[in-house]
């Protein structure tokens, strides 16, 4: 691939998203211009997305597209941020026009429905990775944390968890499920919760978005705020064909730690209960209540008949520390 | 290698560079929060280098790290913007202690010398990729750009051409040179030319970095700027080993085309010339008036002679669209 097939494939990012009045400048010089109002905080967020790592091989370019910029928006909800500008590293094996068009079609329609602008990026040619720096406006002080929760805080989650975990397992290893088309939807197209988060600013005492999997994303809260929690099982929101491997296997991973749903999980003091509930109403926004923080360090699962969940494995650390929920 | 020996690897960049009031919350949550100051636009520019593409493997990972940042601060040097932030999306095949540290080194030793504060990344397992974004503030409506350029503007070039282009043909085809430490020392660590590039704010007309090669990115100057420009080849800044090079081959591709050497090219109107001679010699900073900006569109090589040098190849694509110049 020489130098100008490289340059060919801007082409297929020009105009990528909304047009914004905030951008002086935008792709084609040897930086972008934008203008941060006064009175707000940006907030830088990165994530990248490889090859045999984050996707298989052969998946749909359009969903990859959306999926390597929504990863990032959910992490600008997270912190209650309005996003505003994007920019791309894209290495990818060749210049391949009919995979370009898919992908810049998946990445600039999001773009466009978040009000976000691509002011920059660099294509490189390498094996194919895909990284996407999103920034976000928040008004100073008021961006959502980690830290800040504390005991006696209600434990929220946004949406339904395990759906995009069950969507993996039955792609990758053949397991039968209800509903594939919605499940690989919630996989391959996870709509970043960005009003909610920005509606949580001034409610909410921490907040993060459940990227890889509820028990390693809470346990950020927990350690960052060093306070421990209580969650019940029984109460987390799962969608019918999750609900049903659960009954037939009696394995709670999915909704606990397989990640990829892109849902926030948010701690409330108890005095603004009131105000959430109206919240919820108006962005027709499914909250479930599924617990809360504790003065106790550590994090206890508790099943129906009020015993506790004893993981296996998964990434919260303090399983491994904490001889009660020790495996 | 596990999530765990991931989670150790942001460790290697633990306090990386600059300690800046203007960073209200680092690495460490769902994104990073950064102030910028009322009267100040934000420049954002993005360069990934690529293992087998823009360097080979096995090669100094203190270098890498150098680079990586070296090459988006020369953007910023380019449009006169002064260095704030950046954040690092590093993908790896492993987790290898005695290369991170090295890579880590040599990145935020460059963040510290440059006052620049590491705020977020990303660190995937994968082919070694490397993508720096390096953010910058520089005063309202004061950037320096491409376009800007015009009639009877002269041309000038900071330090000196083809030394990084030298060292490369010596290193990858074993061809035998004067003073190699010298030329790697060019080609590895570049230092990108700051405090030339906000000096030149309001003096020069346009402006960019040498990354692809002197004819290339003039290039870019002449296109956006609508102009064209004669460059006498007698007066391009050339070290002794280069000009040797030169002597012996009659091959001006080092100097006009091999590009990496992070250099300044700017446009100035002759009524500032004063000005600029006081700044080069304050800043210690060798400048050369390679040539002028013309009406006549293309870009012509003038040989000592007064004849006209016609290269067979070399990025700029005027050099095909125009009969005059085309090979």
């Amino acid at each position: 691939m020489t130098l100008s097939e490289f340059d060919l494939i801007s082409r297929f990012f020009h105009r990528c998203g909304t047009a914004r009045d905030d951008v002086a400048l935008g792709v084609g010089d040897d930086a972008a211009l934008v203008r941060v109002p006064a009175g707000m905080e940006l907030a830088l967020t990165l994530d990248t997305l490889v090859q045999g790592v984050h996707f298989l091989a052969g998946s749909d370019p359009r969903s990859l597209g959306h999926k390597a910029l929504a990863v990032n928006l959910s992490d600008l909800a997270a912190m209650g941020a309005e996003p505003a500008w994007a920019t791309l590293a894209l290495t990818l094996p060749e210049s391949d026009s009919t995979w370009l068009e898919a992908f810049s079609d998946g990445f600039c329609r999001l773009a466009r429905e978040s009000g976000v602008q691509l002011v920059g990026g660099d294509t490189t040619r390498g094996p194919l990775v895909l990284s996407v720096e999103a920034k976000g406006l928040v008004p100073v002080g008021q961006a959502l944390r980690r830290v800040g929760a504390r005991s006696g805080d209600l434990i929220f989650v946004s949406g339904l968890l395990g759906d995009a975990g069950l969507a993996l397992h039955a792609l990758r290893d053949g397991l039968e499920v209800d509903d594939l088309a919605y499940l690989r939807g919630r996989l391959e197209r996870p709509q970043p919760r960005l009003k909610l988060g920005q509606s949580l600013r001034g409610l909410a005492s921490a907040a993060i978005d459940i990227s890889d999997g509820l028990v390693a994303d809470l346990g950020h809260i927990l350690d960052s705020s060093r306070v421990g929690a209580v969650v019940e099982l029984e109460r987390l929101p799962c969608s019918e064909p999750v609900s049903a491997y659960l009954a037939r296997n009696g394995d709670w991973s999915l909704p606990l730690a397989a990640g990829d749903d892109y849902e926030l999980c948010f701690t409330l003091p108890p005095g603004h209960l009131a105000a959430l509930e109206r919240l919820a109403e108006n962005l027709s926004c499914r909250i479930t209540c599924i617990g809360e923080i504790t003065r106790e360090p550590g994090l206890r699962l508790r099943t129906a008949d009020g015993g506790d969940y004893r993981p296996r494995r998964w990434g919260y650390e303090h399983f491994t520390q904490n001889p009660r929920n020790g495996s």
